[in-house]
């Protein structure tokens, strides 16, 4: 495929995966990843090497329906027709939700301003299979007072250093981040926790849920929660919430970056 | 584990499992099956060979939250327990709802009056793993009519012989089912199709589903399905709709049979 002498667009996709199947987002020699899958469907599509770049990486395990991506493509498949082309060469388990031109300076980890997580537990003494949510949340048999979750949770809400909450491993210039938002609530069988943040440390949001089981459970106080933060020091915090159970919900971006360029050029016929 | 001395009991089992991954309901020689699985568990739990009788067969790839089977047992396990010292013994994909004694008339083969099959079908260009419901959902990308489905469906209902629903291979005494209800609704990007029914031939809820989708997408005229029936000839249908859309809701039995025996004599301790 002929690619020289054609306009570069820097794209935009929306992706969704089940994440049961894939050892994570970062494309790893000789283990099946979404960036690794994505990234060569694209290739084959477009023609030329590209790099798929992600809002951040999501552990193995760990699911997405608005996780956010660009590249950089020369091809003289239209961008509205790029997600169908692509998600016809893409196994079942990841999809491209839709893909738009973006400016020239959308960078889909730096430009991310906020990305929401959704943590699904199964609270009920019967597993998950019986609605078939297995796959995708975590079973908790222990009753959970959902009350004193939440009073927990208002304590994540702000900016400060996340240490506590951060499994070893993760080295950052800065341990501070913004959580804007840690919403707790039961519907049916499951109780979901919604974290929106600016930006999370490594296992950051499942540390958080298994410090809010602690607490649903009756172990710990929901008061507990500030001093946790305030040691900075994981071993105080709860026990890592399986992968399984979370979800990322969409990355938001400034306005700005999501305009094409005024002067799109043409595709060559 | 000593079980002579015990009184037998006839348990009902509520079961529910993702049929991806197993080869249908009926145990088969080095085959992955539902009733291979759960018998081989309650076996191990119980310690003596036993018989689980399911309702029906559910087909490989065929999913269920509502499937009932019965198994007569002589064991100290007591019934409130069953489910969940089962669910410890089981994989992730297959659960025991509930159990509870019934009647020793109870089977659930026999007595079965009425059963619900639900059929998903995720009617959006996008793949339904998008919603993460690739596993449950058939992709159905044409434009769908719901009003001309929901019309052909009227003609589904009644006691009639199915046999132009039947796959080939079905050879049954009689042909002749009720169907109860058959019902069409959209749900945002799913369209569900509901059939209750008294029982039903091998295939016909798929062979149901692909004859209301190509109605539903324009190829045949809602009234067609009258001649599609009369004609007897399964040539006429449309084709089978793939088997992971389809769920076993649930299985309804006379009021009588679901009683536990009056004289149930204590578990020895």
């Amino acid at each position: 495929m002929r690619t020289i002498g054609l306009v570069e667009r820097n794209v935009r996709l929306l992706l969704a995966y089940d994440g049961t199947d894939f050892h994570g987002w970062q494309r790893q020699p000789n283990l099946r990843t979404v960036q690794g899958v994505v990234e060569d469907a694209l290739q084959r599509l477009i023609g030329h090497p590209l790099e798929l770049v992600g809002s951040g990486r999501t552990d193995a395990g760990v699911h997405a329906v608005g996780q956010c991506a660009n590249v950089r493509i020369r091809s003289r498949v239209p961008t509205e027709r790029l997600a169908h082309a692509l998600n016809g060469r893409l196994p079942g388990d990841v999809a491209v939700v839709s893909a738009e031109q973006v400016s020239d300076e959308f960078h889909a980890t730096q430009g991310a301003v906020r990305k929401r997580y959704r943590y699904t537990i199964y609270a009920m003494s019967c597993p998950p299979v019986a609605s078939l949510q297995h796959r995708y949340a975590y079973h908790y048999w222990e009753p959970l007072d959902i009350a004193r979750m939440r009073r927990a949770a208002s304590y994540f809400v702000g900016t400060m250093d996340y240490s506590a909450m951060a499994s070893s491993g993760c080295v950052r210039r800065t341990m501070v981040r913004t959580v804007f938002r840690c919403d707790v609530r039961r519907e049916y069988q499951c109780v979901y926790v919604e974290v929106d943040g600016s930006g999370f440390l490594y296992n950051q949001v499942r540390n958080m849920v298994g410090t809010l089981l602690e607490v649903g459970r009756g172990r710990w106080e929901p008061d507990c929660v500030a001093g946790i933060l305030a040691s900075r020091n994981r071993v105080n915090a709860g026990p890592t919430a399986p992968a399984h159970g979370l979800c990322l919900q969409w990355v938001e971006y400034p306005e700005h970056l999501l305009k094409p360029p005024e002067t799109t050029a043409d595709i060559p016929a």
